[in-house]
């Protein structure tokens, strides 16, 4: 039996055991959720085991545990690291979902659940492919290491703190990813930019305590009014960030380059309907694709203060929060940005407030050299799986552990992508397309036969 | 034995009794409360007999049910209609009360709950000043209505269709109520003018689902950054409001009445360590006391969207929400402020969001000719109870049923208030100092006994 018809024999199997897999709220923003991140990392221990792994650890952390497995059975032939993670996003607002969440649900052709395209979904595609390749063939055609996370939602703080500590380890001729999208459906898609992402908290302090609005409205500082007021400061009439230095090493993009990423097959009217708003607007002088793919951004993410429950309250409170975050582009440092948005922002704000400004993680930008003839095998390992060429794009996501990975091995990068854009990833009703995940396993498998012949 | 000493003998035994009522978690604005809102009326109503009061009757609602006693058994004398609430605001956010909000707690000379100044305390002023009356006398030297209502804090909806399908039997010569605040510690005081207050509640909608602002940040528009744009254009650098026609119908007050304002025994140091904000600022060319008596104002009161939760979510939200009031002064119309103010908001935003607009409650600006007996009676009567002269204050908060009873009845509304400025009525440690509590039911037992000869 070949390997396409192997997998295509294994579908009911494989979808049921992802959906097990799915079940586990392994969300690692949330304290509460720490017993199920630890069972979420020993699902995907006993899955690489049953794969073929021999050598398989769990590495505990300061925060949650990180998942290592090798096979260097390949004696001449290349290694590669393949990288994923098992924690999810929190799945709030709850009442948004139309199934629940964590009870994964075939609806249309989509699976639907938190997770099933960033990233359980994704680093499922990859075990079943290892585990099919050593079905047919006996062994795995190449050396394989794989580092699965569960931080990748909060910054990814051990992943970094465990690589540096074992360079050597990890070493490999290059890094695969599955943790992006497709540009559209039916368009496979290799992934050669990535922006990086810093995420900031503010806590505004006015009055020591909350007050009654009509007992003190008109002569006290209300850091509700305070907060938007910074706010509405932050972008100008072009929707630039309004950061001095912000834009300030942003490399240039090349004319052909550009040319490239408007030329893609992608439909403003899918986007259009994915994002569902009454109109759309950016950055002035980009188009949609740029504005994604190459210009950086300055966007609030959450903001709060005050009373938020049913009916009314006359309160002037004592506190207003927001969360927001900067979304990098080459060359943008993220440490030396964040001090520009800190600087900005306490000068910006006036007496009558005091600031908590925190920086909760940092991220750089990157892209690849994407003519490297690695990415050649992943395009065509893509048509074997979709019988259809593969495209090469920049994404708007961020994945910290890929520049990282860049930086310290000097290695490529390869992303290839299962999901699609309008797939919710950190939004309710998440969910991936049964022929993209099926697809991947398929695709996947040629791809690291391939690598054998890199 | 004199009322006095009749009153000073029964001290434990009334501070007992109201740590009863408050214990009762009487929350009008949160529909989880019901049975407690239902408990407390029960709880006045027998204790209204209790106290005397041989017709007492709960009134159904369609939200919370009020609580009606009357003797009328003083012919000749004046009868006067004593108005309280028994609900009260919700005690979030928990984590910052000292005790528990519906634990009542003494320390330092204060009692500290929910409920304890804003309204229950004074309420249950009311009820034992009376009680001893009869205990002392036999009877009441006057003739007494009493209204207590469930929905203060959520906007008194059904009091007023009550008190408009009930006009012959809630007449009376005066409307008695006590639910402000003395202008400092140890200055009895007389309120004589009320701000009115409009409540407001805005959702904003962008995209139609959240977005991951990874894969969509920069090209979509965040109603986030919408909601702060907004609110941010809604001050000028003078601190006014900016809405057309808002301060149009502002009567003017006289300078003599400016310079009694400013003349009162108003201490800014204890403002500004009840408040405990870095700097203060309000309207250009008005002082604190004007600012908060005789000037209206435009306050949020809540704001919420995006993720809210522990660490980090890179999400562009759907939606982005708005909890804001106005208060009001003479002559501002409550329903043509609240006009403008929507026609102003929907003129503001961009088309990039639907805007849901929601007015939640309004209410009238109120003043008061304190030259009438009656409130020179009020006045003699609190210096029986605290040895002290009263001044007359105009507040900054607001009592929608002051203003109905003035314009339907046209009769003097006395507000006689056991309160402190800085006793956070609608805030964690919610307190009143006991001086002014039992201080309390001896002047307004002075004060009923003395209207026999208004």
């Amino acid at each position: 039996m070949n390997l396409a018809e192997f997998i295509e024999g294994r579908r009911d199997q494989h979808l049921a055991e992802l959906c097990e897999f799915l079940r586990i709220p392994s969300v690692s923003a949330k304290s509460e959720h720490k017993p199920d991140i630890e069972r979420a990392s020993r699902w995907v221990a006993d899955h690489l085991r049953a794969a073929g792994f021999k050598t398989v650890e769990i590495v505990p952390t300061n925060l949650h545990p990180l998942v290592y497995a090798e096979s260097l059975e390949a004696p001449g032939k290349p290694t590669i690291l393949f990288y994923g993670h098992y924690d999810v996003q929190p799945a709030e607002p709850l009442d948004l979902w139309t199934s629940p969440a964590f009870e994964p649900t075939v609806r249309n052709g989509n699976l639907f659940g938190r997770g099933t395209a960033d990233d359980k979904g994704q680093v499922h595609i990859h075990l079943k492919a290892l585990e099919s390749l050593r079905q047919v063939n006996g062994k795995f055609p190449i050396n394989v290491k794989v580092l699965i996370e569960g931080e990748e939602e909060v910054g990814s703080v051990s992943l970094w703190d465990y690589v540096q500590k074992n360079k050597e380890k990890l070493k490999a001729d290059a890094l695969v990813v599955s943790d992006t999208a497709m540009l559209g459906k039916g368009v496979p898609s290799i992934t050669y930019g990535l922006r990086g992402l810093n995420y900031y908290q503010i806590e505004l302090t006015g009055p020591a305590r909350d007050l009654h609005s009509g007992v003190y409205g008109g002569a006290v500082p209300n850091p509700l009014t305070i907060l938007t007021e910074l706010f509405a400061k932050l972008h100008d009439k072009n929707y630039r960030a309004v950061v001095p230095g912000f834009y300030d090493q942003v490399a240039k993009v090349s004319k052909a380059e550009r040319k490239a990423l408007n030329a893609l097959p992608w439909k403003r009217k899918e986007f259009e309907k994915a994002v569902g708003a009454p109109v759309y607007f950016g950055e002035a002088g980009f188009t949609t694709i740029e504005r994604i793919a190459i210009r950086p951004t300055f966007e609030l993410n959450g903001i709060w203060g005050g009373y938020i429950g049913e009916g009314a309250k006359t309160v002037i409170p004592s506190k207003a929060f927001a969360k927001f975050s900067t979304r990098l582009v080459p060359n943008q440092e993220p440490h030396k940005i964040a001090k520009l948005v800190e600087k900005h922002i306490r000068k910006l704000l006036p007496k009558a407030v005091h600031c908590k400004f925190e920086v909760l993680s940092t991220g750089k930008p990157w892209v690849a050299p994407y003519h490297a003839p690695i990415f050649k095998k992943a395009q065509s390992a893509l048509e074997k799986g979709f019988g259809k060429k593969a495209v090469f794009i920049r994404e708007g996501g961020s994945i910290p552990f890929v520049t990282q990975m860049h930086d310290t091995f000097k290695v490529p990068c390869v992303l290839i992508g299962f999901g699609l854009p309008d797939e919710n990833a950190h939004a309710p009703d998440e969910h991936i397309a049964l022929e993209n995940y099926f697809g991947g396993i398929k695709a996947i498998a040629h791809f690291y036969a391939d690598l054998a012949a890199l």
